[in-house]
């Protein structure tokens, strides 16, 4: 059977996301394993949230090759590893690849529930299953979370969220809508990251709190 | 529709969880998207996991103004980021308000649940509403959980629902019992930051541990 | 009624991992609630994700026996807290029943419920049982999860897993095939931890990475 096109674009970012949890959790110094088990968590993490949040089975357990992306992504940093700074632009492109069709799939299964969610719902859902992977990387790394620091991130998610709900009153094909959407958050994840676009820091902001 | 007494009371808790989280995300130079992010996990985290335990719809799904009331604490942070060590001792009674009501919350709708469980579920799932949305916080902000150090906190909603079982052996009037332990609960937690009183440390533990 | 043999295997398999979880939460000066709760996630952390990912009750809601028996954990290491050093070797075989003991149990679980997964589900689950408490546990006190880092610990659930299928290939009989898969999961970590040893680490990473 052959994977359509949306699974081949599933596929590369799964392999983007397992990637980046790879490389971040060999340079704490993970083993093998542990550096696989970040990467699989960086890549389903999210759908996982989405799922768990909407009652329905993880997707991940439907499907292996999951694990193996996130095994070929082990593998390939493994054997690329000293050639991986060259390809960072490469794996940034796929990454916001994932970004954008993670937050799509996000919205549309959360439209699909059987339970009738309103859509400010499968907004939060997108940026759940395109961003919350980053999160729980970053936790199992024990670093502060680099998404909700740097340049857009989540909120393209939701950006792209907007576009979706927008693209759904005006156009009757829901391929053209999904591609609106995408592309809305790939493009604001690739502006910023260009133009080093990051949102306002609440500064100075009193230094002795008590909780 | 005119909320009822208890709903502004749960706003008033939603806002200054969220206000917490937001402060403490700031202080560690989150942007403001993730500030918010941080302020509604401390807002709704507990209610989520003790949702997720009992299988049920995460309430803030069916509501959107759990989020209305993040953002709401969001612009009242970034607008009066200066004065709001003087507004310390407000922002603690609302704490301790949301901290209150979260925990009767939790126990009632344990006991509503179509499942019949015992009562030290409902006691486990009052704290957990209450408590582990400032776990939480703290995890996404990469840092110890204060409640588990300080004053006492978590087990405050212990309490809470230690005096919620005796209420229902006495009184026949539920709202008699909300308000019994709802008291406890902000009394305990009152009396315990007034003057500084903290559980016991496991002190001179060996320091070789290796797991 | 008379506990089973595997009860009493599970008891203790809670009680050492309690034990872990205090002792660890104690020394990063948390108050004996904070301990205690520490403890308890780490007991009860991988069933209870399992349980969620497979969507039935978590299995602590059931019987009060684990927080009991988390709770007995703390009263040890307050009473002997001076002496556990000298206990370290028993701790550390306790705590590989319980490893063993979880992973069987996973395993199990997975394999009962309604919905038919295919047994590589089966496998994450036993590992996740086993395992995911001690990264709760690290997240919790805010550390790098150990068990990625060090001798071989989630790849010895894998393995037992593993064996559980072989053994089911070749013996009719399911009380065989558990002890093969447990006893394989005792040794992995046996032989591990005394001989040092370790998974490899990904090195000579690059050391600018930008996520």
């Amino acid at each position: 059977m052959m994977p359509s096109f949306v699974d081949i674009l599933e596929y590369i970012g799964t392999f983007a996301f397992a990637i980046s949890g790879i490389r971040l959790a060999s340079r704490k110094d993970f083993d093998i394993f542990g550096a696989y088990v970040v990467g699989i968590a960086t890549a389903i993490g999210g759908g996982t949230i989405r799922d768990l949040l909407l009652d329905t089975t993880p997707f991940w357990l439907m499907k292996s090759c999951y694990l193996v992306w996130s095994a070929i992504a082990l593998f390939f940093v493994i054997i690329f590893k000293k050639h991986l700074i060259r390809l960072n632009n490469t794996f940034f492109i796929f990454d916001t690849i994932g970004l954008a069709l993670f937050t799509v799939v996000g919205i549309e299964k959360t439209m699909m529930m059987e339970t009738h969610y309103p859509f400010w719902v499968a907004i939060i859902m997108g940026a759940i299953t395109g961003a919350a992977g980053g999160v729980i990387r970053d936790i199992l790394i024990n670093e502060i979370p680099l998404i909700f620091r740097k340049e857009i991130y989540a909120l393209a998610c939701v950006i792209g969220g907007l576009f979706y709900y927008i693209g759904l009153q005006i156009f009757d094909n829901l391929i053209i809508v999904q591609i609106i959407s995408a592309a809305s958050v790939f493009l604001t994840r690739l502006i910023a990251v260009a133009f080093h676009v990051g949102l306002p820091h609440i500064k100075n902001l009193e230094h002795d709190i008590k909780s």
